[in-house]
C-alpha cells in the first residue's frame, strides 16, 4: 500500500490530522491498534480551546460540537469554604467548549468514514522504518496478516506507549518527566451537574473537580492515593469525599446517584525532545503529557496538529520544507506553556505528601492573590482558554 | 521612666515608627541592643517601595532620599543569554526608588535626633512584662544599670533574634519556616554599576543579582553555598564567577574593583502569627522574614509599621481600639502576599540542589511566559512596586 502521510493512531489527534490533510487533497492512512469501539469507550477531557474548535470546524466536523457543546465564560476555583470566578469572556473575549473528547472523537470517525478515508484497526506489530530516509515505510500485522505502507511522512499519534517515540533512537532522544504522587479516581453519573461551570477544588482533604459533559451528566474527580483501586471507593465513598472537598453551599446542592464509569488515572508531565526525526513526527502523548488539571492534554495535540497539518500543507502545497524544519520547535515552544500552567495550577490544588505548613501557606497565598489580582486571573484565563498558536 | 509606646528595636522599623508617631505627638521611648554606629555599619537592601517612600514623607524624612535616591521605572531579568525587562512605570505607573537601608536608618537617626526623640543604645536583658496587661512595663539593664519603662504598649521591632517574639507565649505561637539550601554572596564596590537598572540573573552556575546604591556604589550578589565563607572568595573569584551568570553583553561592560564589602547571607522564608499578644505588637524582622529576592524585607517591615502607626493614632486620638484589634489580621494580609512573592521570585531564579530536569524547564518556561506574557508582567510589577496597603 502507498499512501502520502501514514498516521500511526487514531485517537483524536490523528483522526483531525487524518480529516485536515483530507480537505487539502492530501491523502492519509490511519492504523490504530485498538477496535474503533475501543476508543470510542474512552472517557477522557471535555475542555476545549477555541484553537481546537476552530481545527473542527476547518476539518467540516463541528456541527454537532456547536449544537451539544456548551460554551462556558468562566470557571470556579475553591479552596476551603471559600470560592471565586475566573471570568474568560471578560478577560480574554473567548469562552471554552465543553465537549467530551469521546465525542470529539466520534465526529471524527464519522467524517472519516464519509469521506471513504482509510483506517486500519486491530494492527500490531507496527514497525516504523527508514524514517530517516526519502522513503519510510511502517510493516504492520492485521489479524496475523504482514502489511506495509510506503509513505512520504508518518505521523506518530500513537500515545505515550505508542512504537513512534521509541523509533526515535535513544541519543538523539531528550525525555523530561515528572511523576506526581496521588491519582484521579473519576467518575461518571447520569446527574445534574453541581454548577453549570466547572469547580476547581482545593481543600485540606485533596483536590477535587466538578465537571459535566451535559445537562444529565456529570464528571466529578477527587485526588486519591497512587495505592487506591476504583473498588475500594463506592459510590457512596465517593459522593461523601467530594462532599468534604467543596465548599458546603456546593456541597449541599450536590445531587448523588450512581456512577456508570469509575476509575483512576496517574499524574504525570512527560516532554520527549526533539518532536521530529526525519521524516517522522510526534504529535500529542507520544510526545508528550501532562496531568490533566487545566485539561491541556487534547489541546496541546491539536495544536502540534496545526503545527504539523500546516507544515505539511505547505510541502505538498508550495513545496516548502519551511515548516517540516521547523515543526519541532514550533509544536514544542507551545508545548511547555501547557507543560507549565498544567504543572503551575496542579501544585496550586493539590495536597503533596511532602508539603510543609509554609508550603500550605504558599499555597493559599497563592489563591488570594489569583483571587484578588486581575493580572494574576488574567494571566490564568488565557493559558485555560489556549495561549495562540 | 514612662512612655506612651515603648519600641524595642532602633532599627528602620523602630525609628520610622517612633518618627511617625512623634509627629502626631504619640511619646515613644526606643531601645537598641547595639550602638548607633553599629546599626548604622549594616549594609542592607535599597529598593524601596512607594508605601515607604510615602511613610518617609509623613515622617518628615525624605529630603535626603528624594535628592540622592533613584526612581526606578523598571528592572531587567535574565536566563543564560536571553534579558527582558519589566516596565513598572507603564505596568503600573509607579517607580520604585533606589536608596539604602542604610541611608534611611540615617535619616530617620537624624530626625529622632533634631526632635529630642529618646534612644537607648546598648541596652541589654530586656524583658517585655505584662504585655498582657494594660499596664506593659519593660526592664533592662544598661553598661550594668537596671533600669524600667512603664507604657500604654510595645511595639516589638527588635527583629528575628529579638525578644519580642519570644515573649509571646510558645503555646499562642504558630510559626512558618521555609529555609533555602544556599546563600548570596554580596559585595560593595566603589565602581559605576554595570547597568542603569537592576539585573536578576538565573544562569545555570546559579543566581546572580547586579544591584547599586549610586553612580559609584555598585552592589553585586552571587548564590553561593551554605558552607562558602567570605573569605573563600576573592575579589577576582567573585568578578569572574558574577560575569558567568549574566548574559555575555552585560559581562563585556561590567566594571570590576576592589570590594569594600562582602559577606554571606542565608536565605530564609519565616512568618509568625499573631502579630500581636496583648498589648505587643510585633513589626517588621521580627514576626517575619523573607529571601532577599524582590526586596520585600524593609518594605513589608514599612507595611507593618503603617498599620501600628495609624493604629494607634485611632487609639489616642480618637479612642478607638478598632485598629490594634484588626492590627495582626491587616499586617499578616499583606506579609503573607510579599512571602508569596518573594518565594516565588526565588523559585524562579535561583537553583537548587534537588531540582530534576523537568523542574530546570519549568524555571526556564515560567522565565519565558513572564518575558512574553503582559499580564504574567503585570501580576509581577503590581508586586516588585508593592501591593497596596
Amino acid at each position: 500500500m502507498k499512501t502520502q502521510v501514514a498516521i500511526v493512531g487514531g485517537g483524536p489527534a490523528g483522526l483531525l490530522l487524518s480529516q485536515l490533510l483530507h480537505q487539502r487533497g492530501i491523502e492519509t492512512v490511519v492504523l490504530e491498534r485498538k477496535t474503533k469501539a475501543y476508543v470510542l469507550g474512552r472517557v477522557r477531557a471535555g475542555v476545549l480551546e477555541q484553537g481546537l474548535v476552530k481545527l473542527m470546524e476547518e476539518a467540516g466536523c463541528a456541527e454537532r460540537m456547536h449544537a451539544e457543546g456548551f460554551a462556558h465564560d468562566g470557571t470556579l476555583i475553591s479552596y476551603g469554604e471559600e470560592i471565586f470566578r475566573i471570568d474568560f469572556a471578560e478577560l480574554t473575549g473567548q469562552p471554552v467548549m465543553v465537549y467530551g473528547q469521546t465525542e470529539v472523537t466520534r465526529d471524527l470517525y464519522e467524517a472519516r468514514e464519509k469521506a471513504g478515508g482509510k483506517i486500519e484497526f486491530e494492527v500490531e506489530d507496527v514497525v516504523i522504518r527508514g524514517a530517516d530516509s526519502d522513503k519510510p515505510m511502517i510493516t504492520y500485522t492485521v489479524h496475523g496478516e504482514s502489511r506495509e505502507i510506503a509513505c512520504d511522512f508518518v505521523a506518530g499519534c500513537d500515545g505515550f506507549h505508542g512504537v513512534s517515540r521509541q523509533t526515535i533512537p535513544i541519543d538523539v532522544r531528550r525525555e523530561y518527566e515528572k511523576v506526581y504522587p496521588f491519582g484521579w479516581l473519576g467518575i461518571l453519573s447520569n446527574t445534574p451537574p453541581v454548577n453549570h461551570e466547572l469547580i476547581y477544588a482545593n481543600s485540606a482533604r485533596g483536590f477535587a473537580l466538578c465537571s459535566m459533559r451535559n445537562d444529565n451528566l456529570s464528571r466529578y474527580y477527587i485526588q486519591c492515593s497512587l495505592s487506591d483501586h476504583p473498588e475500594d471507593w463506592t459510590d457512596e465513598a465517593f459522593w461523601a469525599e467530594l462532599k468534604r472537598r467543596i465548599p458546603s453551599e456546593q456541597a449541599d446542592k450536590l445531587i448523588a446517584g450512581p456512577s456508570i464509569e469509575k476509575s483512576i488515572a496517574p499524574l504525570r508531565s512527560f516532554v520527549t525532545e526533539p518532536m521530529r526525526w526525519g521524516r517522522l513526527f510526534l504529535c500529542g502523548d507520544a510526545a508528550h503529557i501532562v496531568p490533566p488539571t487545566g485539561a491541556k492534554g487534547l489541546n496541546t495535540a491539536a495544536s502540534d496538529v496545526h503545527y504539523l497539518y500546516h507544515a505539511l500543507c505547505d510541502f505538498y502545497e508550495a513545496g516548502s520544507e519551511e515548516g517540516i524544519n521547523s515543526y519541532s520547535e514550533k509544536a514544542l515552544k507551545r508545548v511547555w506553556k501547557a507543560e507549565r500552567f498544567s504543572w503551575w495550577f496542579s501544585s496550586l490544588l493539590h495536597r503533596y505528601p511532602d508539603q510543609s505548613e509554609f508550603d500550605l501557606k504558599m499555597q493559599i497565598s497563592e489563591l488570594e492573590f489569583l483571587r484578588s489580582n486581575k493580572a494574576a486571573q488574567q494571566a490564568m484565563a488565557e493559558n485555560y482558554v489556549g495561549l495562540p498558536y
